[in-house]
C-alpha cells in the first residue's frame, strides 16, 4: 500500500465521523471508532471523556439533542506514521440552534484533531477526537 | 525497551513542554518539538497553526506576553503505538492576567491532546499540541 493510498484511507475514515454525525446514525458512529479503553473524546468546551463507553454515551446524547447538523470540512491535513495517523482540520458547522420560542440555523467553526490506529484488517479506527471552539 | 519505560519517556517529553513554558525558555521549547512541516499547534480558542515555523512563532509570542504561568497537570493518560504516542491531560493553570489598572492571578483549565513521534535516536518529539478551554 502506497503512502498516497494511506492518506486517502485515513481521510475516508475521518470523513466517516462527520457523515455518521450528520446522518445521526449511531451504528455508523460505532463503526468509526475503536471500542477500547484508549478511545477518548473532547467535545468543544467540555472535559475529556475516557474510554469507548463514555465516548459512545456522549455521541448518543449529542445526537439525541441535534435535530440538524451539517459539516463543511476544510484544511484537512493528514499524517501517517506506521499504524497511527492523525488529521487536523476545521469543522465549519451549520446547525439548528435553540432560540427562545423558536429555532434557527447557526454557524460556528471548530478546530479538530483526530487520531486513528490501523487494525489487523487494515482498517483505520478512530481513537481520539478533540474539537475546540475557534473564536470568530 | 519495555512498554512501561516507553510510557515514562513519553510522560517526561510531555512534561518538558510545560517546564519550558513555565521557565519561558524558548531554547527548551525548541528541544521539545519536531522541527518539521507536520508540527501543528492549536492554542485554546485559536485556529490551528501548521508547520514548525508557525508553531515556534506562536510560542515566542505567547512567552513574550506571559509574565508568570504555572501548570498543575492532572489525568495524564499515555498511549504508545509503535513510534507514535499521545497524551491526554488537563492543564490546570495559574497565571498572571491583565486587569484594568492592575494585574492579578487567574486560574483556568485546559483539556490537551499532545502527540509525539519517536525519532531515530529514540527521543520523543512533539508533533501536535491541541489545547481547548474547559468551561468552569
Amino acid at each position: 500500500m502506497t503512502a498516497v493510498n494511506d492518506d486517502a484511507a485515513v481521510l475516508e475514515a475521518n470523513r466517516a465521523l462527520y457523515a455518521a454525525f450528520e446522518a445521526l446514525d449511531m451504528a455508523a458512529m460505532d463503526a468509526v471508532w475503536e471500542h477500547s479503553d484508549r478511545a477518548v473524546v473532547t467535545h468543544p468546551g467540555h472535559p475529556t471523556l475516557l474510554g469507548w463507553e463514555a465516548v459512545r454515551e456522549s455521541w448518543a446524547r449529542i445526537m439525541a439533542h441535534t435535530p440538524y447538523i451539517q459539516f463543511f470540512l476544510t484544511e484537512e491535513k493528514v499524517t501517517v506514521v506506521g499504524d497511527v495517523a492523525w488529521v487536523t482540520l476545521y469543522e465549519n458547522i451549520l446547525q439548528e440552534v435553540a432560540r427562545p420560542g423558536a429555532s434557527a440555523l447557526g454557524d460556528s467553526r471548530v478546530a479538530a484533531t483526530n487520531v486513528f490506529v490501523r487494525d489487523a484488517d487494515g482498517r483505520w479506527a478512530m481513537v481520539v477526537h478533540h474539537g475546540s471552539p475557534v473564536a470568530a
